[in-house]
Protein backbone atom coordinates (compact mmCIF):
# COMPACT_ATOMS: atom_id res chain seq x y z
CA UNK A 1 0.00 0.00 0.00
CA UNK A 2 1.06 3.04 -0.91
CA UNK A 3 -0.67 6.36 0.72
CA UNK A 4 -1.75 9.71 -1.32
CA UNK A 5 1.02 11.50 0.63
CA UNK A 6 3.63 9.13 -0.47
CA UNK A 7 2.73 9.82 -4.39
CA UNK A 8 2.90 13.50 -3.82
CA UNK A 9 6.34 13.51 -2.34
CA UNK A 10 7.63 10.95 -4.89
CA UNK A 11 6.07 12.89 -7.87
CA UNK A 12 7.23 16.45 -6.43
CA UNK A 13 11.44 14.77 -6.36
CA UNK A 14 11.05 15.23 -10.70
CA UNK A 15 12.01 19.17 -9.38
CA UNK A 16 15.33 19.62 -7.91
CA UNK A 17 13.61 22.44 -5.35
CA UNK A 18 11.97 19.23 -4.01
CA UNK A 19 14.70 17.06 -3.93
CA UNK A 20 16.65 19.55 -2.03
CA UNK A 21 14.19 20.37 0.20
CA UNK A 22 13.86 16.10 1.03
CA UNK A 23 17.51 15.54 0.84
CA UNK A 24 16.07 12.72 -1.44
CA UNK A 25 16.10 11.21 -4.79
CA UNK A 26 14.84 8.74 -7.09
CA UNK A 27 16.24 5.65 -8.72
CA UNK A 28 14.24 2.88 -10.69
CA UNK A 29 14.45 -0.48 -11.75
CA UNK A 30 16.27 -3.39 -10.32
CA UNK A 31 19.57 -2.97 -12.40
CA UNK A 32 20.49 0.91 -10.59
CA UNK A 33 18.33 0.23 -7.35
CA UNK A 34 20.52 -2.94 -6.48
CA UNK A 35 24.28 -1.22 -7.24
CA UNK A 36 22.70 1.63 -4.77
CA UNK A 37 21.32 -0.78 -2.31
CA UNK A 38 25.21 -2.26 -2.06
CA UNK A 39 26.72 1.06 -2.07
CA UNK A 40 27.34 4.03 0.93
CA UNK A 41 24.26 6.27 0.22
CA UNK A 42 20.85 5.58 2.28
CA UNK A 43 17.97 4.24 1.68
CA UNK A 44 14.96 6.20 2.38
CA UNK A 45 12.06 3.81 1.12
CA UNK A 46 11.89 1.53 -1.47
CA UNK A 47 8.79 0.46 -3.41
CA UNK A 48 8.24 -2.61 -5.35
CA UNK A 49 6.02 -5.15 -6.92
CA UNK A 50 8.43 -8.21 -6.39
CA UNK A 51 8.86 -10.13 -3.73
CA UNK A 52 12.64 -9.95 -3.82
CA UNK A 53 12.44 -6.86 -1.66
CA UNK A 54 10.71 -7.77 0.80
CA UNK A 55 13.24 -8.78 3.18
CA UNK A 56 15.14 -5.51 2.68
CA UNK A 57 14.16 -2.37 6.16
CA UNK A 58 11.88 0.03 4.68
CA UNK A 59 10.28 -1.46 1.86
CA UNK A 60 6.62 -1.54 0.88
CA UNK A 61 5.04 -4.09 -1.41
CA UNK A 62 2.71 -2.56 -3.98
CA UNK A 63 0.86 -3.60 -7.18
CA UNK A 64 1.28 -2.39 -10.30
CA UNK A 65 -1.44 0.11 -10.55
CA UNK A 66 0.33 1.93 -7.89
CA UNK A 67 4.30 1.82 -9.59
CA UNK A 68 2.73 3.02 -12.50
CA UNK A 69 1.41 6.17 -10.27
CA UNK A 70 4.79 7.08 -9.24
CA UNK A 71 7.16 5.56 -12.13
CA UNK A 72 8.34 8.22 -14.12
CA UNK A 73 8.64 5.25 -17.18
CA UNK A 74 5.92 4.08 -19.39
CA UNK A 75 6.87 0.36 -18.61
CA UNK A 76 7.55 0.50 -14.81
CA UNK A 77 10.46 -1.99 -13.85
CA UNK A 78 9.98 -3.49 -10.68
CA UNK A 79 11.11 -0.85 -8.22
CA UNK A 80 11.27 2.65 -7.43
CA UNK A 81 13.41 3.55 -4.61
CA UNK A 82 14.28 7.40 -2.54
CA UNK A 83 17.53 7.77 -1.37
CA UNK A 84 19.04 10.11 0.72
CA UNK A 85 20.94 12.74 -1.30
CA UNK A 86 24.75 12.28 0.48
CA UNK A 87 26.70 14.77 1.00
CA UNK A 88 29.77 15.71 -1.54
CA UNK A 89 33.26 14.33 0.01
CA UNK A 90 36.35 16.63 -0.20
CA UNK A 91 38.28 16.66 -3.54
CA UNK A 92 41.20 15.15 -4.56
CA UNK A 93 42.99 17.35 -6.41
CA UNK A 94 46.19 15.20 -6.65
CA UNK A 95 44.27 13.23 -9.14
CA UNK A 96 42.80 14.12 -12.36
CA UNK A 97 39.34 15.48 -12.26
CA UNK A 98 36.32 16.33 -15.05
CA UNK A 99 35.28 20.18 -14.71
CA UNK A 100 31.80 20.79 -16.76
CA UNK A 101 30.95 24.03 -18.21
CA UNK A 102 27.38 24.55 -17.59
CA UNK A 103 26.42 20.90 -18.46
CA UNK A 104 22.72 20.64 -19.37
CA UNK A 105 22.05 17.25 -20.79
CA UNK A 106 21.08 14.53 -18.27
CA UNK A 107 21.93 12.13 -20.56
CA UNK A 108 25.35 13.22 -21.45
CA UNK A 109 26.06 13.68 -18.01
CA UNK A 110 25.00 10.33 -16.89
CA UNK A 111 27.35 8.79 -19.12
CA UNK A 112 30.02 10.76 -18.38
CA UNK A 113 29.58 9.80 -15.00
CA UNK A 114 29.51 6.19 -16.15
CA UNK A 115 32.72 7.11 -17.86
CA UNK A 116 34.62 8.69 -15.06
CA UNK A 117 33.41 5.10 -12.81
CA UNK A 118 35.25 3.11 -15.38
CA UNK A 119 38.57 5.10 -15.80
CA UNK A 120 38.68 5.88 -12.37
CA UNK A 121 38.50 8.89 -11.93
CA UNK A 122 36.97 10.04 -8.57
CA UNK A 123 35.96 13.83 -8.66
CA UNK A 124 33.71 15.84 -11.43
CA UNK A 125 33.04 19.35 -10.30
CA UNK A 126 30.48 21.12 -12.01
CA UNK A 127 29.89 25.02 -12.43
CA UNK A 128 26.69 26.09 -10.67
CA UNK A 129 24.06 26.61 -13.53
CA UNK A 130 24.56 22.78 -14.97
CA UNK A 131 22.16 19.89 -14.48
CA UNK A 132 21.50 18.82 -10.95
CA UNK A 133 23.24 15.28 -10.78
CA UNK A 134 20.09 13.70 -8.83
CA UNK A 135 17.74 14.45 -12.01
CA UNK A 136 16.26 11.41 -12.17
CA UNK A 137 17.64 10.91 -16.01
CA UNK A 138 21.42 11.66 -15.01
CA UNK A 139 20.06 8.78 -12.20
CA UNK A 140 18.65 6.55 -14.86
CA UNK A 141 21.97 7.01 -17.21
CA UNK A 142 24.60 6.88 -14.49
CA UNK A 143 24.01 3.44 -14.17
CA UNK A 144 24.68 2.95 -10.38
CA UNK A 145 28.23 4.79 -10.99
CA UNK A 146 26.49 7.54 -8.98
CA UNK A 147 27.31 5.91 -5.94
CA UNK A 148 31.29 5.99 -7.14
CA UNK A 149 31.78 9.18 -8.34
CA UNK A 150 31.90 12.60 -5.86
CA UNK A 151 30.01 14.93 -7.68
CA UNK A 152 30.45 18.82 -6.75
CA UNK A 153 28.94 22.36 -8.02
CA UNK A 154 31.01 25.13 -7.22
CA UNK A 155 32.20 28.55 -8.69
CA UNK A 156 34.84 27.87 -11.15
CA UNK A 157 36.84 30.64 -9.91
CA UNK A 158 37.58 28.94 -6.67
CA UNK A 159 39.09 26.36 -9.25
CA UNK A 160 41.51 29.23 -11.16
CA UNK A 161 42.15 30.29 -7.86
CA UNK A 162 43.78 27.31 -6.66
CA UNK A 163 47.37 27.26 -8.98
CA UNK A 164 46.42 23.73 -10.24
CA UNK A 165 47.64 22.28 -13.68
CA UNK A 166 44.49 23.28 -15.97
CA UNK A 167 44.02 21.87 -19.70
CA UNK A 168 40.79 22.58 -21.60
CA UNK A 169 39.03 20.19 -24.52
CA UNK A 170 38.45 22.87 -27.14
CA UNK A 171 38.09 23.00 -31.12
CA UNK A 172 41.79 24.35 -31.66
CA UNK A 173 44.61 22.60 -29.06
CA UNK A 174 46.99 20.79 -28.95
CA UNK A 175 46.31 17.39 -30.28
CA UNK A 176 45.39 14.86 -27.15
CA UNK A 177 47.85 12.16 -28.80
CA UNK A 178 51.15 14.39 -28.57
CA UNK A 179 49.70 16.27 -25.25
CA UNK A 180 51.73 15.28 -22.29
CA UNK A 181 49.23 14.85 -19.77
CA UNK A 182 50.13 14.50 -15.75
CA UNK A 183 48.71 12.46 -12.81
CA UNK A 184 46.72 15.52 -11.81
CA UNK A 185 45.25 18.30 -13.76
CA UNK A 186 41.96 19.19 -13.78
CA UNK A 187 40.45 18.96 -17.59
CA UNK A 188 37.39 21.14 -18.46
CA UNK A 189 34.77 20.75 -21.17
CA UNK A 190 32.69 22.72 -22.29
CA UNK A 191 28.69 22.73 -22.71
CA UNK A 192 26.80 20.53 -25.61
CA UNK A 193 25.79 23.59 -27.40
CA UNK A 194 28.14 26.95 -26.73
CA UNK A 195 31.46 25.00 -25.99
CA UNK A 196 33.39 26.53 -23.35
CA UNK A 197 32.42 29.54 -21.46
CA UNK A 198 34.23 33.28 -22.06
CA UNK A 199 35.73 32.52 -18.34
CA UNK A 200 37.25 29.21 -19.11
CA UNK A 201 38.68 29.53 -22.38
CA UNK A 202 40.43 32.88 -20.84
CA UNK A 203 41.65 31.23 -17.38
CA UNK A 204 42.61 27.53 -18.60
CA UNK A 205 45.83 28.35 -21.42
CA UNK A 206 46.55 24.83 -22.19
CA UNK A 207 43.97 23.38 -24.77
CA UNK A 208 43.55 20.41 -26.21
CA UNK A 209 41.76 18.78 -29.08
CA UNK A 210 41.01 15.13 -30.72
CA UNK A 211 41.97 14.95 -34.17
CA UNK A 212 38.95 14.87 -36.50
CA UNK A 213 39.53 13.08 -39.99
CA UNK A 214 36.64 15.05 -42.04
CA UNK A 215 35.99 18.51 -42.28
CA UNK A 216 32.68 18.89 -42.82
CA UNK A 217 31.61 17.98 -39.11
CA UNK A 218 31.68 20.61 -36.11
CA UNK A 219 31.44 19.10 -32.62
CA UNK A 220 31.21 15.88 -31.78
CA UNK A 221 29.22 14.79 -29.05
CA UNK A 222 30.40 15.84 -25.24
CA UNK A 223 30.51 12.51 -23.80
CA UNK A 224 32.09 11.26 -27.02
CA UNK A 225 34.89 13.51 -26.09
CA UNK A 226 35.09 12.90 -22.15
CA UNK A 227 35.39 9.15 -23.33
CA UNK A 228 38.36 9.79 -25.65
CA UNK A 229 40.42 11.82 -23.67
CA UNK A 230 39.68 9.83 -20.57
CA UNK A 231 40.80 7.21 -22.32
CA UNK A 232 44.03 8.77 -23.92
CA UNK A 233 45.28 10.15 -20.27
CA UNK A 234 44.63 7.06 -18.26
CA UNK A 235 46.63 5.16 -20.99
CA UNK A 236 49.64 7.77 -20.76
CA UNK A 237 49.72 8.12 -17.10
CA UNK A 238 49.80 4.43 -16.63
CA UNK A 239 52.56 4.24 -19.07
CA UNK A 240 54.42 6.76 -17.06
CA UNK B 1 -1.18 26.35 -45.83
CA UNK B 2 -0.80 22.36 -45.05
CA UNK B 3 -3.27 20.41 -46.36
CA UNK B 4 -4.78 16.80 -44.09
CA UNK B 5 -3.55 14.67 -46.34
CA UNK B 6 0.28 15.84 -45.58
CA UNK B 7 -0.07 15.65 -41.92
CA UNK B 8 -1.54 12.44 -42.13
CA UNK B 9 1.93 11.49 -44.41
CA UNK B 10 4.45 13.06 -42.03
CA UNK B 11 2.59 11.43 -38.83
CA UNK B 12 2.86 7.84 -40.43
CA UNK B 13 6.31 8.51 -41.40
CA UNK B 14 7.24 7.61 -37.42
CA UNK B 15 6.65 4.18 -38.67
CA UNK B 16 9.63 2.08 -40.69
CA UNK B 17 6.63 0.35 -42.82
CA UNK B 18 5.47 3.51 -43.89
CA UNK B 19 9.06 5.37 -44.81
CA UNK B 20 9.66 2.64 -46.52
CA UNK B 21 6.58 2.49 -48.43
CA UNK B 22 7.09 6.26 -48.72
CA UNK B 23 10.82 6.03 -49.01
CA UNK B 24 10.75 9.24 -46.92
CA UNK B 25 12.29 10.30 -43.69
CA UNK B 26 11.55 13.37 -41.60
CA UNK B 27 14.70 15.98 -40.69
CA UNK B 28 13.69 18.80 -37.76
CA UNK B 29 15.34 21.59 -36.76
CA UNK B 30 17.33 24.15 -38.84
CA UNK B 31 20.88 22.62 -37.76
CA UNK B 32 19.89 19.32 -39.55
CA UNK B 33 17.76 20.46 -42.26
CA UNK B 34 20.13 22.63 -43.37
CA UNK B 35 22.95 20.29 -43.61
CA UNK B 36 20.65 17.67 -44.93
CA UNK B 37 19.94 20.47 -47.89
CA UNK B 38 23.71 20.84 -48.60
CA UNK B 39 24.24 17.38 -48.69
CA UNK B 40 23.62 15.05 -52.24
CA UNK B 41 20.17 13.41 -50.36
CA UNK B 42 17.10 14.54 -52.15
CA UNK B 43 14.50 17.19 -50.69
CA UNK B 44 10.83 15.66 -51.43
CA UNK B 45 9.25 19.11 -49.09
CA UNK B 46 10.03 21.32 -46.27
CA UNK B 47 7.54 22.69 -44.00
CA UNK B 48 8.44 25.86 -41.95
CA UNK B 49 7.42 29.03 -39.78
CA UNK B 50 10.26 31.34 -41.19
CA UNK B 51 10.44 33.66 -44.30
CA UNK B 52 14.69 32.37 -44.62
CA UNK B 53 13.08 28.77 -46.60
CA UNK B 54 10.87 30.07 -49.22
CA UNK B 55 13.46 30.70 -51.92
CA UNK B 56 13.80 26.91 -52.28
CA UNK B 57 11.77 24.93 -53.86
CA UNK B 58 9.26 22.63 -52.76
CA UNK B 59 9.13 24.64 -49.25
CA UNK B 60 5.79 25.47 -47.86
CA UNK B 61 5.29 28.36 -45.29
CA UNK B 62 2.99 27.39 -42.49
CA UNK B 63 2.36 29.04 -39.24
CA UNK B 64 3.54 27.76 -35.83
CA UNK B 65 0.15 25.71 -34.53
CA UNK B 66 0.43 24.38 -38.09
CA UNK B 67 4.09 23.30 -37.03
CA UNK B 68 3.26 22.03 -34.06
CA UNK B 69 0.85 19.19 -35.56
CA UNK B 70 3.28 17.89 -37.28
CA UNK B 71 6.46 18.21 -35.26
CA UNK B 72 8.10 15.53 -32.83
CA UNK B 73 9.41 18.16 -30.57
CA UNK B 74 7.91 20.33 -27.54
CA UNK B 75 9.13 22.84 -28.83
CA UNK B 76 8.79 22.57 -32.75
CA UNK B 77 11.94 24.73 -34.08
CA UNK B 78 10.90 26.50 -36.69
CA UNK B 79 11.48 23.69 -39.76
CA UNK B 80 10.33 20.44 -40.86
CA UNK B 81 11.41 18.43 -43.85
CA UNK B 82 10.85 15.18 -45.63
CA UNK B 83 13.45 14.01 -47.40
CA UNK B 84 13.93 10.90 -49.97
CA UNK B 85 15.87 8.17 -48.45
CA UNK B 86 18.87 7.38 -50.11
CA UNK B 87 19.97 4.11 -51.97
CA UNK B 88 23.01 2.40 -50.18
CA UNK B 89 26.13 2.52 -51.62
CA UNK B 90 28.11 -0.19 -51.79
CA UNK B 91 30.32 -1.07 -49.03
CA UNK B 92 34.24 -0.22 -49.07
CA UNK B 93 35.63 -2.85 -47.62
CA UNK B 94 39.47 -2.06 -48.10
CA UNK B 95 38.61 0.29 -45.28
CA UNK B 96 37.78 0.33 -41.63
CA UNK B 97 34.39 -0.72 -41.23
CA UNK B 98 32.04 -0.48 -37.91
CA UNK B 99 29.35 -3.43 -37.36
CA UNK B 100 26.66 -2.89 -35.06
CA UNK B 101 24.95 -6.28 -33.69
CA UNK B 102 21.45 -5.71 -32.84
CA UNK B 103 21.59 -1.84 -32.14
CA UNK B 104 18.47 -0.49 -30.15
CA UNK B 105 18.79 2.64 -28.78
CA UNK B 106 18.10 5.28 -31.54
CA UNK B 107 20.10 8.02 -29.49
CA UNK B 108 23.28 5.63 -29.31
CA UNK B 109 23.12 5.07 -33.15
CA UNK B 110 22.56 8.62 -34.17
CA UNK B 111 25.99 9.41 -31.83
CA UNK B 112 27.57 6.07 -33.33
CA UNK B 113 26.69 7.87 -37.12
CA UNK B 114 28.23 11.11 -36.37
CA UNK B 115 31.24 9.41 -34.19
CA UNK B 116 31.86 8.00 -37.99
CA UNK B 117 31.60 10.78 -39.59
CA UNK B 118 34.25 12.57 -37.40
CA UNK B 119 36.87 9.56 -37.51
CA UNK B 120 36.24 9.10 -41.54
CA UNK B 121 34.38 6.03 -41.62
CA UNK B 122 32.40 5.64 -44.77
CA UNK B 123 30.48 2.79 -44.29
CA UNK B 124 28.38 0.81 -40.94
CA UNK B 125 26.95 -2.44 -41.15
CA UNK B 126 24.11 -3.34 -39.14
CA UNK B 127 22.48 -6.57 -38.46
CA UNK B 128 19.08 -6.80 -39.98
CA UNK B 129 17.40 -6.60 -36.61
CA UNK B 130 18.97 -3.27 -35.67
CA UNK B 131 17.22 0.00 -34.84
CA UNK B 132 15.47 1.55 -38.57
CA UNK B 133 18.21 4.59 -38.87
CA UNK B 134 16.07 6.49 -40.54
CA UNK B 135 13.89 6.49 -37.40
CA UNK B 136 13.24 10.05 -36.53
CA UNK B 137 15.17 10.01 -32.97
CA UNK B 138 18.43 9.13 -35.08
CA UNK B 139 18.76 11.39 -37.63
CA UNK B 140 18.16 14.00 -34.64
CA UNK B 141 20.86 13.11 -33.05
CA UNK B 142 23.52 11.91 -36.06
CA UNK B 143 23.22 15.95 -36.57
CA UNK B 144 23.05 15.83 -39.87
CA UNK B 145 26.26 13.18 -39.94
CA UNK B 146 23.69 10.28 -41.77
CA UNK B 147 24.10 12.05 -45.25
CA UNK B 148 27.90 11.43 -45.21
CA UNK B 149 28.21 7.79 -43.82
CA UNK B 150 26.84 4.97 -45.47
CA UNK B 151 24.48 2.49 -43.62
CA UNK B 152 23.49 -0.97 -44.30
CA UNK B 153 21.36 -3.54 -43.36
CA UNK B 154 22.50 -7.31 -44.09
CA UNK B 155 23.01 -10.64 -42.55
CA UNK B 156 26.29 -10.98 -40.85
CA UNK B 157 27.20 -14.50 -42.38
CA UNK B 158 27.18 -12.19 -45.50
CA UNK B 159 30.07 -10.80 -43.78
CA UNK B 160 31.65 -14.11 -42.08
CA UNK B 161 31.76 -15.93 -45.54
CA UNK B 162 33.94 -13.08 -47.27
CA UNK B 163 37.84 -13.82 -45.52
CA UNK B 164 38.00 -10.44 -44.04
CA UNK B 165 39.75 -8.82 -40.98
CA UNK B 166 37.29 -9.23 -38.26
CA UNK B 167 37.57 -7.95 -34.92
CA UNK B 168 34.51 -7.39 -31.88
CA UNK B 169 34.79 -5.30 -28.56
CA UNK B 170 33.95 -7.27 -25.53
CA UNK B 171 34.55 -7.79 -21.78
CA UNK B 172 37.75 -10.12 -21.96
CA UNK B 173 39.88 -9.62 -24.94
CA UNK B 174 43.03 -7.25 -25.96
CA UNK B 175 44.15 -4.11 -24.47
CA UNK B 176 43.34 -2.13 -27.33
CA UNK B 177 46.26 0.31 -26.67
CA UNK B 178 48.52 -2.67 -27.14
CA UNK B 179 46.37 -4.25 -30.45
CA UNK B 180 47.63 -4.07 -33.66
CA UNK B 181 44.94 -2.32 -35.64
CA UNK B 182 45.35 -2.53 -39.72
CA UNK B 183 43.98 -0.18 -42.37
CA UNK B 184 40.94 -2.77 -43.30
CA UNK B 185 39.11 -4.21 -40.84
CA UNK B 186 35.35 -4.81 -39.77
CA UNK B 187 35.18 -3.83 -36.24
CA UNK B 188 31.87 -5.41 -34.43
CA UNK B 189 29.80 -4.20 -31.76
CA UNK B 190 27.66 -5.90 -29.20
CA UNK B 191 24.09 -4.66 -28.29
CA UNK B 192 23.26 -2.06 -25.49
CA UNK B 193 21.77 -4.98 -22.74
CA UNK B 194 22.93 -8.35 -23.86
CA UNK B 195 26.69 -7.62 -25.65
CA UNK B 196 27.49 -9.71 -29.00
CA UNK B 197 25.73 -12.22 -29.72
CA UNK B 198 26.67 -16.17 -30.18
CA UNK B 199 27.38 -16.24 -33.26
CA UNK B 200 29.27 -12.87 -33.38
CA UNK B 201 31.51 -14.57 -30.51
CA UNK B 202 31.86 -17.81 -32.34
CA UNK B 203 32.80 -16.37 -35.90
CA UNK B 204 35.19 -12.98 -34.66
CA UNK B 205 38.15 -14.63 -32.84
CA UNK B 206 39.87 -11.25 -32.38
CA UNK B 207 38.44 -9.34 -29.52
CA UNK B 208 39.61 -5.96 -27.93
CA UNK B 209 38.70 -4.22 -24.51
CA UNK B 210 39.06 -1.17 -23.42
CA UNK B 211 41.02 -1.36 -20.14
CA UNK B 212 38.72 -0.29 -17.12
CA UNK B 213 40.42 1.16 -13.73
CA UNK B 214 37.85 -0.24 -11.28
CA UNK B 215 36.11 -3.30 -10.45
CA UNK B 216 32.46 -2.33 -9.12
CA UNK B 217 31.33 -1.31 -13.22
CA UNK B 218 30.48 -4.07 -15.61
CA UNK B 219 29.72 -2.33 -19.24
CA UNK B 220 30.38 1.35 -20.71
CA UNK B 221 27.80 2.51 -23.12
CA UNK B 222 27.71 1.57 -26.56
CA UNK B 223 28.86 5.22 -27.72
CA UNK B 224 31.40 5.71 -25.49
CA UNK B 225 32.80 2.36 -26.51
CA UNK B 226 33.08 3.26 -30.14
CA UNK B 227 34.33 6.53 -29.72
CA UNK B 228 37.47 5.48 -28.29
CA UNK B 229 37.69 2.39 -30.29
CA UNK B 230 37.63 4.43 -33.26
CA UNK B 231 40.20 7.32 -31.85
CA UNK B 232 42.46 4.13 -31.07
CA UNK B 233 42.40 2.95 -34.47
CA UNK B 234 42.94 6.23 -36.10
CA UNK B 235 45.89 7.05 -33.91
CA UNK B 236 47.54 3.79 -34.85
CA UNK B 237 46.77 3.59 -38.70
CA UNK B 238 47.79 7.51 -39.17
CA UNK B 239 51.05 6.61 -37.33
CA UNK B 240 51.20 3.38 -39.91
Amino acid sequence: MITKNQIKLIKSLSLKKNRDKHNLFIAEGPKIVDELLKSEITLKTLYSTSENYTSINRSVLINSMELKKISNFKSPNNVLALFEIPNAKKIDFKSNIIALDEIKDPGNFGTIIRLCDWFGIKDIICSENSVDCYNPKVIQSSMGSISRVNISYMSFDDVFSKNLNLVASDIKGTNINEYKFNKNQVIFFGNESNGLSPKVLSEVRNKITIPRYTEKIESLNLASSVSIVLSEIKKKITEM
